[in-house]
């Protein structure tokens, strides 16, 4: 029988049109396919990840290369399985022969927790009789049990029961009505989920013990909002629309707009993934870009009472951007004209499934591009800008993180990431002191401290995969006030430290002396700068990990200790705490401190294919206007080509209004007439 | 005839409508009567400023308090008057009983350069006989002087001649066609004019001779690139409509907007300036800010060769970046529906002058404003923000700086600047080594390291003027990993210091613990959180001023010394580098630090009436990229409300959409039939 599935699956892929791009997400039917194959060797497995397994760099860039000639690089899945005792499997599945290329065990570690495993223990946690106990103990009947949620988190490391058993800490909240939002009911005990068992093994319960809020509701749903004196009707709608269509071309999943050719792809992990991406710049595809994706992040909490050093979710990695991703909705998530994308997964029991409009692609005017003004003769030019944006929304229990990867003409590419949703929150006693790790919101609820760090895998490709990451600084000249190179002392330069090994590349962020980081292709120089063509990555929210040296949260969230890490390519270095990230002790640290360790001190990094890790992100210590549901909160970094073009790449972008001299010395182009967009107006 | 002429302005005056609001700039008509008293009693002077003479903070805040009973803040005009032989008058005069209040004679001091007093340079250095012989040397003939241009800036400070002469400099340039951009054709000398002889006295000629560059023009006009291939034709129309009109509504220059509360003043030498910032909390008008504005900026230039020390413009306080503001057009700087406001002013002969769409008011969509999805069941908000934008644009020479004051829903103050325009470029030979002073954007053209520092002027009214300004330090807790206290090593607090005195309050950006500075008021605090109502500063664009300690640059701009300054509010103190900037030696440092040391020690900052002072910018090493005319480069800064409301203040901002778990239960609210904004499409 699954032979015969095997076989439909065949042609049903064969009936299909032309081949999947090498790079393409796996269809529902190429899941299928990997699943029938796994099942059909090793038998009723649960699956955690069946994912695409990325074509090997050097293939795909041959292929690049010469399409006709080289061989298309193989199409599998990439295959994490949980066997009947909790066995982890990792494997490989060709997807063309039909066979298995890898089938690991690999023991001592825990794969990600699906949205299936997280569902699963709200209803055991209520039936549980220790839990009913202690929800007794703070004021909750056992007839309320029913209004007794968790958001189940893995339980990140716990030294008392370290990485063999697969286990989830239970954040236990309670709800009065089932529209309330239980963040302003927390509890104060935390049980722990077997997930292989399906039983809690245990509850934390603290010293001083916090009894049920009863503090008044305090929600943002539209009956509340209705109560408390209604919605505001004094917004007039502001309509976007693309009467023309848009700019852009998607052929598969490349997009082609504004010089711009992107392959969009997306997995459970990371979510979004922009491959191949490159620049027309006067009729030559530069490529810039092989790779850009968010990785990882880690979401420390900073107090230091126990249990709450769980705390320090790494999103991507315990539980996947991609599986977390909402489904969008037109004229809400985005406005204007959009391009869906879908998203293709596994479940637990190996059917395929579909996430609509997983991927919102639109464009946004972008304000002013450039102007100029001569104030001899008002001549004058400003052309307005465009912008393409790729987009996901992830919800990671109670917050949401808004992804907008940015292509700009001018060559920049922008990741803008906004943060919503709700605080996370601890019980608080009246009167209690939050001794300054957390901030009192609401009566009873105390919002924790805590960071959000992403890291950014940035696989440069500047003119070719060869490159070199260099530490900028903005610093003074060397010679003193008065000195004959230096007599008013204005002298100022940018420092330029070239990194030759990725020991050398653990740096961190120099407010002081604006630092940036320059990918360069030093094998190719500008033609008047003389200098190496490159990408700067410009970033500006930049907190160390607080987290202390040698600690929990320090040891695990390695990637987190440097604002940047530049490894030497390896195709199996996509994850920068390691592939598979819950219950990791950070003994040894999993990702990138293992991978430089590995590579050990004569691993050079100069004029090679690179990878360069960013981390980035927010400290944020929570106040009252964050909750009950926060208002977004901005964040943003460019990367940014410098001697990359040989001038000003937007020229050829119509301008909005332009006028010569000689257009004004003759009359011409009258002020009065200016030409607009046609449908601005005057109020 | 001048008594007729007063009568007659009078007349006008009470036959117009109710009086101006005691912050608006002057009228046209209020001009022209400040220079007629002036003029009865002081003869032919010529004018470099007439503006408001703002009212004195104590009795504005009286008449706002009691509008029916306080005495209405006097109307005046502030007067900078230039009489024969360069004598400055600095005056005041009484507008309702027209009569002069101050006029004081001001020795050795230079009032800023105007738009007239630039102009008339061009003229005369074209038929210098000198700059005739220098220009022929370097191979341009006298017969093509009139393509030889200058963009003349103040001499900012030269001890060669001091501060008692008004000098420009000219710094020289090229035109093969009067069309091309000259930039690309810098001269290597340059002139010193004396604006009172109208004579070029001296001339700046480099040891090293650099002849005229004769590469080829480097153009960004509509004739140049349809040369080149003419426009890109593949970017279709975004149309951004507004049916029913703006959200806001203005009662003279009053705007209610979305519970926000804003006076939009202006003025010659900051533009735009913000007054009375209140926000409706709840029926509850709270005032946040008595007034916002950018006061002043300089651009150090980074090459230390003789004379480009002279290069450090302070281009509000030297030039004004009121008198320097663009006339916007529809559709062009700004999308939608606009509304304008003009700008008067006084030209040196005295007459009122209008420029038309001097300020841009306008509305955007701001994205996502806050969503939030329960994982369990798919409940969902997702609530749209929309943002009130208040732009001005000013052209200094070379540079665009297009600034944009934003207002948030949720309280929160953007101000964005984009920098755009054309690099200030000098001279270089072939193969001339820049000595990474510069970058050579195009052949012979050196275009030097420079910041744009900008100063932000912040007098905060958080719930009252009684306000205490707090440094505050995202840190590691001090116990160590392992410790009772510490055990996970995951402790961090907000670690907040109070500055009590201005000279505490020096202080500097730290990266390393995402430094920001909280306005409180300590009088008054959230009834949650217990902490005081504050407004934070969220700057993360705060390089130091690279010029050195002691040298020309830091001497002169002492406000961009440190990232933050604080001062006790004196009505005087508008402008930190001083009211009379150009050829100010920096002896003593005028502005900031002259008003900090006359405060004296004992000067107390806690909780009584201050100013915030910020110090923010870019350092800018150019490429090739940058021209020959710039890619907007953007930069931003944000003002928080943190404690400030009691909880978030846009949950009454109507959803995109929304569906609660009990609709979600009863199958109501499906997810097919999602709301959206009517406008937008799928494609």
């Amino acid at each position: 029988m699954v032979l015969d599935r095997l076989q439909q699956l065949t042609l049903q892929v064969n009936a299909s049109s032309p081949p999947p791009y090498p790079l393409d997400p796996l269809s529902t039917s190429e899941i299928d396919t990997a699943v029938a194959i796994i099942r059909a060797e090793h038998g009723s497995v649960n699956f955690n990840a069946v994912t695409l397994y990325e074509p090997r760099k050097a293939e795909m860039l041959a292929w690049l290369a010469d399409p006709e000639k080289a061989p298309r690089p193989l199409r599998a899945a990439d295959i994490v399985a949980i066997a009947p005792g909790g066995k982890i499997y990792d494997g490989v599945v060709d997807l063309e022969n039909k066979k298995i290329l890898q089938w690991k065990h690999t023991p001592n570690v825990q794969p990600l927790i699906t949205m299936e495993d997280l569902q699963e223990v709200e209803h055991i946690v209520r039936q549980d009789p220790a839990v009913i106990e202690q929800c007794a103990i703070i004021g909750i009947p056992k007839e309320d049990m029913d209004k007794v949620y968790c958001d189940p988190w893995t339980i990140g490391y716990d030294e008392r029961w370290g990485s063999g058993v697969r286990l989830q800490q239970a954040l236990m909240y309670y709800r009065p009505h089932l529209d309330d939002s239980q963040y302003t009911y927390p509890l104060d005990f935390c049980p722990i989920y077997n997930s292989e068992t399906k039983k809690i093994i245990h509850i934390d319960v603290p010293p001083v013990r916090r009894p049920l809020s009863k503090a008044a509701p305090n929600n943002y749903h539209p009956a509340a909002i209705e109560k408390e004196g209604g919605y505001r009707t004094d917004i007039k709608p502001i309509n976007i629309t693309q009467p023309e269509g848009v700019s852009f071309t998607i052929n598969g999943r490349i997009i082609e707009w504004q010089k711009w050719s992107i392959h969009v792809g997306f997995n459970y992990r990371e979510g979004i993934v922009l491959n191949n991406i490159t620049f027309n710049d006067k009729g030559n595809i530069r490529p810039i870009f092989y790779r850009l994706s968010l990785a990882e992040m880690v979401v420390p909490y900073g107090n230091p009472e126990h249990p709450h050093q769980r705390k320090h979710a790494f999103d991507l990695g315990e539980y996947g951007g991609g599986y977390m991703t909402n489904s969008l909705s037109l004229g809400c998530d985005c406005k204007g004209a959009i391009h869906y994308m879908d998203a293709a997964f596994v479940n637990r029991a190996g059917a395929s499934t579909i996430l609509k409009n997983a991927i919102c692609i639109h464009e946004e005017d972008a304000g002013i591009l450039f102007k100029h003004t001569d104030f001899r003769d008002e001549s004058i030019i400003v052309t307005r800008g465009r912008k393409l944006i790729i987009s996901q929304i992830f919800t990671a229990a109670n917050y949401e993180y808004c992804v907008y990867w940015i292509f700009h003409q001018d060559g920049t590419v922008q990741l803008d990431i906004k943060l919503t949703g709700i605080l996370n929150t601890y019980a608080m006693n009246p009167g209690e002191d939050t001794k300054g790790w957390g901030t009192e919101v609401y009566p009873g609820v105390n919002a924790h401290n805590h960071q959000h760090l992403f890291c950014m895998r940035i696989d440069p490709n500047i003119d070719g995969p060869n490159n070199t990451v260099f530490q900028v600084d903005a610093v003074r000249a060397e010679g003193e006030v008065g000195s004959a190179e230096n007599k008013y002392g204005n002298a100022f330069y940018a420092k330029k430290t070239k990194f030759t090994t990725p020991r050398e590349a653990m740096s961190d962020y120099d407010g002081s002396t604006s630092r940036t980081w320059e990918m360069a292709n030093t094998n190719k120089l500008n033609p008047y700068s003389k200098k190496p063509v490159t990408y700067k990555l410009v970033s500006r929210e930049v907190p160390p990990l607080l987290p202390k040296e040698g600690g929990l949260a320090w040891k695990r969230a390695g990637f987190a200790r440097h604002a940047v890490h530049v490894t030497k390519y390896s195709d199996d270095q996509i994850h920068p705490a390691g592939r598979h990230v819950p219950q990791t002790s950070g003994e040894p640290s999993q990702g990138i401190p293992m991978w430089i360790e590995q590579a050990g001190e004569d691993c050079s990094i100069e004029n090679t294919d690179i990878v360069l890790w960013h981390t980035f992100g927010i400290t944020h210590f929570p106040t009252p206007e964050d909750y009950p549901i926060m208002p977004a909160e901005p964040m943003t970094l460019l990367l940014r080509p410098r001697n990359f073009f040989d001038r000003n790449p937007v020229l050829d972008v119509p301008p909005s209004y332009s006028r010569t001299p000689t257009q004004i010395a003759s009359g011409q182009g009258d002020c009065s007439c200016k030409k607009g967009d046609g449908t601005s107006v005057l109020v």
